[in-house]
C-alpha cells in the first residue's frame, strides 16, 4: 500500500494558509474601530487561537471553530451499523472550539452552534437531531458555558444533500487579567501534556482516505478488537477544567497549546525561539494511532506531523509548580504527565522528541 | 409561468424550526454554568436574534449567523460577466451578522468569519480570496467591530467543490445597561423603517429559482435597465450607525427588527400582542422588488410575507421621539421614514399593511 500524507488525502494548507495571512493583513486594518469602545487589542495576539479584547478589568476572548469532516465518519459508520454517533460529535464540536480558547487562559462563558445542511430534511431524523442537540448541550456544561443560541442554514447547492456542517464560535473571559496566558516561555520550564480521547477534531480526511483503502474499511478491527470507524469516533477531551483548575490554584502557565492540525508540531506555536525537548511519552496511546501508522504505511515522523499521538493539549509551567499542575490535572480528571522541558539554543526553534528520535524545525510549522 | 413559493423553492421551515426548537430547550438546560462566572442570563432572551448575558456593569451579546445561498447568485454572475461580486459577499456577511447583534441594543466589537471549503483550491483564485477578505474588513469598519480572526477549513464531501459557506459570530456589548432594547413596546408606538439596499441576505433561494426560469437567466433586463443579477447582488445596508447613533442621542427604542427571513411578518416579532398598521410603505422600493413580483409570479402577499421589500430594519418608538430618531437616522446616512404605529387589541397580535390591503396574522409567524 502507497504511503499516506495529508498532501495526498487532499488537504493543501498551503493555499489555505496564503488567505489566513490576507485575512489577517485585512483584520489588522480593523483596529482603529475599538477606540470608541474604550477597548484595546493586545499586541501579537493575531494568529494566536483566540482573539483576545482588553477591557478595564478583563480580557473578552472570541473564538470561531468548526468541527471539520470528523461527521462524515460518523454519517458512514451510521449507514454500516445503524447507530447514531451525533451525541460525539455534538460533543466535538463544542471541545474544538473551548479548547482554543482557554488557550489564552479565558474560561468560556457562552458557546453558539452553527449547523448548515445541504437539505433541511436533515432534520427530519429527529433522533438524529436530538442526539446532536443533546451532545451540544452536554459540551457546553463540560466546558462550564452556557449555550448561547446559533444558527441552522439549509443550504442548498453549497452543502452536499444530507451532509451537515458542523462548527460555532464562543465568548470567554479573563478575569483577574493576570491569569492571561502569555507566551512568556523560559529555558527550563516543565511540559505537561493531557491525555486525548483519541484523534479528537484533527487529521480526519487522512483517516477517511485510509478507510477507503482498507478491504473491511471502517469495520477492520484493531489490534485490540474495536472497530476503527468506532474508535475514530471516540469523543474529545474537553480540557477547560483543567485551565480553570489552574486559576484556582493560582497557577498561570507561561504557554498552552491544543494540539490539533499539525500535530506535534503546534508544540512550538509560542513566538519566542524555544527548543521542545521530548523525553516521557506518556501512557501508551489510544490504540487507533498504532492502527493508522502501521495499516496507513506513515513513517513515525509523519503521524506525530499530523495527530495528537495521545497528547490533546499541552501547558508549559515553572519547573517549580509541575507537580502541583499534576495534581490540579488529576484531581480535575485527567490524565497527565511531564513530557519533558524547554530549552534556549539562542534562535533555534525546534520539537525534539528523543525516544523517537525525531525533531521537527520550526520551518515544518507556518501557522501564524 | 407556475406561481412560486418559497416551499416549492426547497427550504421548508418546518424541519428546521423544530431543530431550533430542540436546541433552545437542551440551551436552557445549560444555564446552571453561569454561576460560577458570576453572570446571568437574561429572562426571556432565549429566541432572539442575539444572545445576552448580564454582568455587573453591562450587557455582553454573543451572535453566530450565516450568509445563507446568496454567493452562489456570486458565482453564476462571475461566470456570465467575468467580474468578481466577493467584497458585496464580504460586507454582506458581516451585515447579517451585526444586523441581528444590534436588535438587542448591543453593539458589536469584534466578528470572526467562518469560511468553508469543498476544496482548499477555492483559495487559489488569489483576486476572489483579496476581495472576500476586504468586503469582510469594510463590513467590520462600517459596523464599527473589530475583525477579531476567524476560521477557514476545506471540508471535503460537506462542502461541495467550488462552493463556499460564508458566516460568522460578533461579540457586542451593551452599556450603560440602560441602553438594552427591552421589547417593551406601547400602543401607539411609531414604527420607523430604515430602507433596505435590495434583497439583502434574504429570500436568495426563491431568487435563484426565479432565475432559472427566466430564458436570460440573471442577465434578464429589469424596467431600470439593469441586470438581475447584479440587483441581487447589491450590497446590504449596516445598520449599526443607526443603533449607535440613537444610544448617543439618549434613545432607547422600544424594539427593534431585523427584516430577514419571513418578510414583514418579522416586524411582529416581540413577545406582547400588539397590531402593527402600516400606512406609508415609504419611498418607492429598489427594483428588483418590482421585478421578482411580476416574473415569479408572486402575490404581494406572498412577496411581504418573503423579502424585506424595501425596508431592512425598524425600530419602534414613543412618538415623541419619532421626529428625533429620523434625524438621528438621516445625520447617520440613512434614509428612513415613520412607516405607522402600533395599536393594542387585547391578545391579537398581527401586522396590517393598510395601502395594500394584506393584513398577517400572528399565526404566520413562528421563529421564537
Amino acid at each position: 500500500m502507497a504511503e499516506l500524507s495529508y498532501k495526498s488525502a487532499g488537504v493543501d494548507y498551503e493555499a489555505l494558509d496564503a488567505f489566513k495571512r490576507a485575512c489577517q493583513r485585512e483584520a489588522v486594518g480593523t483596529r482603529s474601530s475599538l477606540q470608541r469602545h474604550e477597548l484595546t487589542e493586545p499586541a501579537d495576539v493575531r494568529g494566536d487561537s483566540a482573539f483576545l479584547l482588553e477591557t478595564e478589568t478583563e480580557f473578552l476572548a472570541h473564538v470561531e471553530e468548526g468541527l471539520g469532516t470528523k461527521n462524515l465518519i460518523a454519517d458512514a459508520m451510521a449507514e454500516l451499523t445503524g447507530q447514531c454517533y451525533y451525541r460525539a460529535m455534538g460533543i466535538d464540536t463544542v471541545a474544538t472550539i473551548v479548547n482554543d480558547c482557554i488557550t489564552c487562559g479565558a474560561l468560556p462563558i457562552s458557546v453558539a452552534m452553527h449547523a448548515a445542511v445541504g437539505d433541511s430534511a436533515w432534520f427530519a431524523d429527529t433522533h438524529r437531531s436530538a442526539e446532536l442537540a443533546g451532545g451540544f448541550a452536554q459540551g457546553c456544561t463540560q466546558a462550564g458555558a452556557v449555550w448561547g443560541g446559533g444558527e441552522t442554514p439549509a443550504l442548498k447547492g453549497i452543502v452536499q444533500p444530507g451532509a451537515i456542517v458542523l462548527a460555532g464560535s464562543a465568548v470567554g473571559r479573563i478575569r483577574p487579567k493576570s491569569q492571561r496566558i502569555l507566551g512568556n516561555i523560559q529555558s527550563g520550564d516543565a511540559m505537561i501534556f493531557i491525555a486525548s480521547g483519541g484523534v479528537q477534531t484533527n487529521g480526519l480526511t487522512l483517516c477517511r482516505t485510509l478507510a477507503d483503502r482498507l478491504p473491511q474499511g471502517y469495520r477492520t478491527l484493531m489490534a485490540d478488537g474495536r472497530m476503527y470507524g468506532e474508535a475514530l469516533l471516540d469523543p474529545s477531551v474537553i480540557y477547560v477544567r483543567l485551565i480553570a483548575g489552574l486559576a484556582a490554584a493560582g497557577i498561570v502557565p507561561h504557554y498552552a497549546a491544543h494540539v490539533t492540525g499539525h500535530g506535534w508540531r503546534k508544540l512550538m506555536r509560542a513566538v519566542e525561539p524555544m527548543v521542545y525537548k521530548i523525553t516521557d511519552l506518556g501512557p501508551p496511546m489510544p490504540e487507533v494511532f498504532n492502527f493508522i501508522q502501521q495499516t496507513g504505511g506513515l513513517s513515525v515522523r509523519e503521524a506525530y506531523a499530523t495527530f495528537n499521538m495521545g497528547a490533546g493539549f499541552a501547558v508549559y509551567v515553572d519547573p517549580a509548580q509541575a507537580d502541583e499542575v499534576l495534581k490540579v490535572a488529576a484531581s480535575a480528571g485527567y490524565r497527565a504527565w511531564r513530557a519533558g522541558s524547554l530549552e534556549k539554543q539562542g534562535d533555534r526553534k525546534a520539537v525534539e522528541i528523543e525516544p523517537l528520535g525525531i525533531t521537527f524545525e520550526s520551518d515544518t510549522l507556518q501557522v501564524r
